[in-house]
């Protein structure tokens, strides 16, 4: 299964890619023990590889009123709705991890109705719905719904940058045919030692 | 009218900006007599302004087989289809200078089939349009439509990276409801001197 | 530009056509100073062209307790949603005439729901919008949020026919692929001296 | 049930009712019968019933390539898509008549795809659909295949102008809430003696 | 018209069909004076003819808050919104009987929001809409709504099962191209004497 | 998280339900070392339980031109289609373990079209996503395209009727809430000894 191609486009070796590149995969591959498929599609262009992963970082690393387990569920529930199937499979592994919940990627892929997750979780996954899918109806009425569950603005840019973010990432994924790693799929989802 | 609120979040002043951010905003001005409202709204979050402008410049200034009017043909035409009142408004005036051509817009903007464009460009923006509605149906068939058309690889690249970056776009400024400058309505619709 | 047909079909030349139709050509190109090319296309089928224009002058111009603005709202509303090229381009001249604003008729084709008009035109937006994509689910509990707004059981049927119209006019310009007319481009987009 | 209303709107008394009014409603009466309620709503409106039923005979009234009954199956194939009770009840009788076939028009309504007609009809009645459904989409493609079944242009207008007309009655009826008369019901069922 | 086949696949005769279902056939031969097609077309696979009837039977014919008129109802608003020719036109003429009403189905079919029908049926109806296009939306909230017109849980199991039941049997209809029966086309449309 | 509740309506006891089904339900435990919820939430209704199951092994057991696992990738396809968290859960469950691939239900219920599965199989897929999601456009031409993949007649009956059974399927379990087994998450993920 190994020898798939991972994208529609050719993917560098590593002593060819710029060094700033090659450094963020190798730390990337010392910290997770493999390298994320995202990055080798994405260093056929350098340039958009560096705006790609600053942008995520901006996103998903900065301090914020939403958890780091948060932000993987409004990667995973958007990522379902567009069919990516590296996202889903990629973040939803993540959301493992970070959640510590073996269960609550698929849970939330599938229908986040129907998660095991807070009301206020729930509220934010449908503001993230409606950003990905119909993001022109976004209203004041959106944001007091959402304050109402205790989410400042700042929390309410993330929620809608975090599903803007991947509405973007999820075409790219789809239009290069990103190939899931072997090892997304089951991590996470056995009990750590 | 140049009461409205530019977004529905803080604006920061110009003073208060980092400096590479002021910079860039000044520089911008200068060469277009004004600051397009996306930058002001995006300067309350910098390391987001900065992802931002890198990943839309690698995508619209780069050396590309695809000339700079129709890569705002394919912002204008998703962001249309996104409902995204401020990247129909100002893309569509950089269509109008880039294409020089004062109808292009607002025909591609309402439907580019009808557009006075080439059948190599309905196919770019067919395909513009399956990346930012459709993307998981994306498929080598595809590819192949617009290899007839003489799009090469690379230049299909462009042609969805940009279609996905505006879907993130859009939906960001519809999260904000950033509102298009007066400036741009009239852009290009005049003959130039 | 301006050799491209107008319709897909036989457009007749003003010494052939009947006598009133000519009539009434001849006096919009007076008043106007062109011939708006809807009325060139419809005339390959006199009965239509009388009644088409009958019609149209039945609701567009009788007393109402809508102004002639906001009528126009309404056409570049639906046939921005139908994505009627003519339609929206002839008709946003209009509504830039009638409401003597630059800026409307973009704003309200693109996302009316961001559009510088009162909560009663977004109001009557959005129930044009009903009418026009979802007119079987029209209830009374719809005309109460109208008549909340101010509106009389008479105007709610003028939005409602209005909008119902130009379901017509909009998919008659697409069968036919009817072209705007240069001068619509501009107009009302400059201030009025 | 012939206590409910036949409108949300007044319904004007014969007597009331401008003279050219009454007496195509008179005529109607007298050959059908009972007046066809749609007669009875628009009245409240004159100049809209008068252009209403002048376009409505231009089309479904001329001579065409398409018989009376193919007419009727264009009105009910797009009024069942625009769930129109009204539209699909009355002109579901009237086809009925034409056809002489009191199957064709539940047939239709439902499915056309799946009635008794001919690959000519069939053709027909996608087309209706496009325009019904999708008429930004329509291109000279479209035309083609028309013409592959033996539709001359001057039929496609009738096809796509029938569809277009009914597009907007199918909203006026919703809008109105038009109630069938109980005659249309049972009409064209039975064999005739 | 009685020469066009009833199903894409194979029809078994009588004879060769295994006694159970001859018994059953002949049982519903002689009950309605035919035999619907749906039971021929089944009878190509008597372990499927055995589960469905059982499967239908369970749910159409138990004691429930639901009259046999409200099941039918439920079976003729799913059938339409899925195009099922023969499910709207067999199970329409049951209605009729059934509710001894020979408009109801018409009614209900194309617009149940417009059907002479109470209060309760329509919120009946809209659940099980919303259970035929949206189950995956089903929540609390929607058994609240049907407890205030007074459905009881197991009412709500019947409303709901009854909709996905024919969600199955209205894609089977489609898939084999079941062809209703001349009979149920009259049926319940004439008073009885 | 095992306090949840399965299902939104009474789940009766063991000892308290049927002969027949206690029998049944004790021998999928033995088998399989635990009871699917499915199981418990049915018993709920002891003769939908009997219908709905021996449904379920009329199509999913018999001989058939389509491997049990081919079978199981219909149910997730189909179930992903439709956000139905049970059946995609349980069933993707089962389709590793039939398919003795621990990835293939994660690709197939997020993007069959990037799944690795042959052509065949893609063909098989795409038609039961056509039966699932627009059966009412089903045709011979449909029939031909599988043909070419080697499908008979029967096997075609058998693609579109476990599509339909599990249209039912999806919307009875996201009407009851059901809630997949904790057991299911990790079957057919680790490679077995």
């Amino acid at each position: 299964m190994t020898a798939q191609p991972i994208s529609r486009f050719p993917v560098p070796d590593l002593v060819d890619m710029p060094e700033d590149i090659r450094s963020r995969i190798l730390a990337v591959q010392e910290k997770s023990g493999f390298v994320p498929n995202v990055f080798l599609a994405l260093a056929h262009r350098p340039d958009e590889f560096r705006a790609f992963f600053a942008y995520h970082d901006a996103l998903m690393e900065r301090d914020s009123g939403l958890s780091k387990a948060e932000r993987e569920m409004i990667v995973v529930v958007t990522s379902g709705a567009n069919s990516c199937q590296y996202c889903v499979i990629a973040h939803g592994a993540i959301l493992r991890i970070r959640a510590r919940d073996p269960q609550i990627a698929d849970q939330v892929a599938i229908n986040y109705r129907k998660a095991d997750i807070t009301p206020r979780q729930q509220a934010m996954l449908a503001f993230a719905m409606q950003v990905s899918q119909n993001a022109q109806t976004v209203s004041e009425s959106d944001f007091d719904v959402l304050a109402a569950h205790g989410f400042d603005r700042e929390d309410i840019w993330d929620i809608g940058a975090i599903s803007a973010f991947f509405s973007m990432s999820n075409r790219f994924a789809n239009l290069v045919s990103l190939r899931p790693n072997d090892e997304f799929y089951l991590m996470g989802r056995l009990p750590s030692k």
